[in-house]
This record gives C-alpha cells, structure tokens and sequence, in this order.
C-alpha cells in the first residue's frame, strides 16, 4: 500500500494481491504524452518476475512489448512460468487493463548467476564529474521527465523543434539517475534504460509521433554492483543505426559511476512520418 | 511436405497444419552439437508469425528465448495474437515437445510499413569483395557449419583451443550466405542473425560449455531490400561488450551487399566457467 513518505518509483511499481491476481496503478508522476513513461512499465514488469521467494536470482535479459496504450487507472498482473531449469528461469509477464486487452508483454530470464572467467571489453567513454555537468532543464513538460535528472555531456537533443539539415547524429552522452536520489535496483536499472529520448527527435530536430514498440534490456550487474552504485549518476551511451520506413533503432549502453558496465539495451521506435 | 529438391533451410522451416495444430521436425542438416542450431529454431518461430493472409505485413522485432533444449524429431507450434493494431501486431509463439515442456518462446512484431523520411547513420565497414575473400574450413565439425558460406575478412574465431592471453578482441567481419545459395527471405535472415558463432570462443581462444539463451533481431530490410539483396552474402559485423558471470553479450549488424542495413541483433549467451 503506498506510504506518504514512498519514492514514486516504488509507489509507480507497487503490486498488490488478492485471490493469486496482481494488481497495479498507473502513477503520475511517471506520466508521458499519451500514458505511462514506457521505462515504468518495464521496470512494473521486471518487478512481477522478481517477486516470490528465489531472492538469489538476478535478471539476465528482459523484452517488453508495449502493444497498445496504457490508460490511466488499475492493472492487472499475469505471470507464467514457461520452464525453470536448475540455474535459469523462463517467465512471461502479461499487463492487461481491458478483459482481453494484452497492454503490454514481456519475457523474462532470470538466473543464479555464479563467479566465472570474467572480461570487460567495452570501455566507459571519458567524461567529466556529474556535478560538472549542467543539469538539462525539463522544464516540466512531461511529468515522467521530472523523475529524472540528465547531464548532457554530449548529444544534447533537440527540443527547440528546429529542423536540423542535414541530419544531427544520434548519438549522446549523459549522466542520469533517479529524482528524487534513490538507490539503483533492477526494476530502477530497467526504468533508466528507456530514458534516453527517442533519437528522431535529436537527428531531425523535430518532433514527430513516435513511440517505443518493443525494448530489450540486457542486465549485467550483480546485486553487489547495484549496491556499489547507489544513488549516484549512471553514465548512458546512446546511439542509433538506422530510422527508415516507420521504425529506428536505438541502443544504449548504462555504466557505473566506476566504469563498469551494468545494462546494455536495445529498443526500436515507430515514428509517424 | 518434403520434396526433393527442396534446400535444407526450406525442408527444416516448413510446418504442417492438421486440426489447427501447426507441427514440425527438427532438420539433421540444421544440427548443432546438443539440438537444432539456434538460427534455424528462431527462423521456424517467425515462418510460424508471418504464415497467414497479411502478406502485406513485415517483421519489425523478434525475441527468440531458448528454454529447453529441443530434442530430435517432431515439435509443436503454437501463436497467439497479443494484439493487431490498424498497422501494427503483437504475436507470441511457443514451440513445444513434450506435453508440458516449452522448448522456446517468441515474441515477433510485425507492421505494415510505409515509406517515411528515413536516414541509415551507421556505414557498412569496407571489406574486399566476397570472392577475393577465402571461405572458412568449417571441416565437417557441425552439421548447421555446413549450411552456411563464412568468409572472414577480421576476426577469425579460434577453433584451435589456444588459449589467448591477454583475450582477444570479440571483433569479427565477415561475408555469409546460405548453402546451397538461396535467395535471402525474412526468415533466413533471422537465421543468419544466430551465424556468428559464440564470441567466448574467440575471446578465450578456447571451447567452454555455452549456449544463446535469448536472441532480439530488429529488421531494417524491406522485401524489395531482400530481392535486391538476392542470393548474395550477407556482410556481418559482430562484436560484444561484457563476458561476466556465466553470461556475455554479443551484437550484430548485417549489411547487404549495396552497402544497406538489413537486420540488427543482439544476443546474450550463457557460459560455464
């Protein structure tokens, strides 16, 4: 049940049960143009998998599928169980609002991940100190956009809708993390994989409809990552290859505030024209 | 039913429908060393997703996740419809062996796609061409190796158990087709996605226990794009960021030989030790 003194991260994912169904709300304070800010949703779905009482389990990979709007309002929770093996689990996760109105989907791989040969090919991209680092005004435009604070170090988007000729490159760098503070998890990890601004909007410099169809997210931190990092800033990476007939990539990695790699996420967006 | 002269990528996709019950058998063509090749499972799943009346449409995503390990013989198939927008449909499908045993799950987004304004940022790297390119010696080790035409222009994976100390880079290029050659369709495309051999193999410079756990594959190719790419390799650029904690990530892009980006994908892979 929410508290007053609740994060909106935790009252946004909060699940409550009755009769083995589980059931949620849209939150406010994680509002976008036309329903909930999609990272919410994923990190609601990631939260359902983690639930019960395999503690030791860590995510691995999540794909969430956002198939229709989400309105505002109560949801409904349906998990299932495809196949646990010793070490790995399989879910699927299912967000319904409507009797048969699937909102969103996602699968899910979970595992009791365990010490190995281990090597990080990929290195953290220099960049100067959060707090040397201006912080992007939202503006309040977007209520979801509040929960958050960007530090652009590079790839500041376009939000001035200035036709950009030829086209600005997709890429940006910037320090983020939760408003208010909060400690990283992964439902909050997963939350800030989809924080990085449909990249059609900085490449064009303008804003068309658009909006994330399907994300998936590759978890590579441990709990003792998470617990390193803390509420610090992460550093995104962001980047796209290719927006043609509809639809463009976009990938992100998410680093540590001590360069070590803790998610790296995959997302393609439809656009309107 | 089985002709022939079918090609093997042909005779390992095709499913029969008897009583709303689509089935099929795994290929020995397509064998890997402990069950079907993984790229040939994910192009079954999507064959499975664009069967039916809406020729119109394309894929846009597809996350595979590999849940068991498929036996010889015969499987099942089932879809369900998440979701069909005016343009846009979410679909999961399951393919099962054993009554209760879901051997892998997907979930595939297709859409009517129109021309839009479009932009392709990313560049094919320079390679020479695919005949001055010497064809990798898959040796006979693996019945799917023989399936496809490799061609290596950085990045040769070691297949000679030699330990790499410092690791090797995850970096491969390389020019693939099918074999027998075959016009490029949306679901050898898929399967070409899963061709570029685990990247731990290269890295270590040796063979450890390690299997694709799941598998997301975003296509950029329009149908036109696919005939004009014919029978032609594929070039594929393939790399990975992390190896940690029995899991490792692995990303590809594949480029048509015009230079066009037909299909992004990432996978993560489990590893032993």
């Amino acid at each position: 049940m929410a508290e007053d003194d609740d994060h909106p991260f935790d009252a946004a994912v909060r699940l409550t049960s009755s009769d083995g169904v589980w059931a949620g709300r849209t939150h406010p304070g994680y509002w976008n143009m036309n329903g909930p800010y999609g990272g919410i949703t994923a990190a609601t779905l990631l939260s359902a998998a983690l639930e019960g009482p395999d503690t030791g389990a860590e995510p691995v990979t999540m794909t969430v599928n956002f198939c229709a709007p989400i309105r505002e309002g109560v949801f409904r929770i349906a998990r299932t169980d495809l196949r646990a093996g010793k070490n790995v689990r399989h879910l699927t996760i299912e967000l319904r609002q409507d009797a048969d109105t699937v909102a969103a989907q996602a699968s899910v791989v979970l595992a009791r991940k365990r010490d190995t040969w281990s090597h990080q090919v990929a290195a953290m991209p220099a960049a100067p100190a959060p707090h040397l680092v201006e912080r992007f005004a939202t503006g309040g435009r977007l209520a979801w956009l509040e929960r958050y604070d960007f530090r652009f170090v590079a790839g500041l988007p376009a939000f001035d809708n200035s036709l950009r000729m030829p086209p600005a490159s997709p890429y940006s760098l910037l320090w983020v993390r939760d408003v208010p503070e909060r400690p990283l998890d992964y439902a909050s990890l997963a939350g800030l994989c989809d924080a990085f601004f449909v990249r059609i909007f900085q490449v064009r410099g303008l804003f068309v409809p658009a909006a994330t169809v399907s994300m998936t997210i590759h978890f590579h931190a441990s709990r003792d990552d998470l617990a390193a990092q803390g509420a610090r800033h992460l550093l995104g990476e962001v980047d796209a290859a290719v927006l043609r007939r509809n639809f463009a990539d976009q990938t992100a990695r998410l680093w540590s505030g001590d360069g070590k790699l803790l998610a790296t996420t995959t997302q393609i967006v439809w656009f309107k024209e």
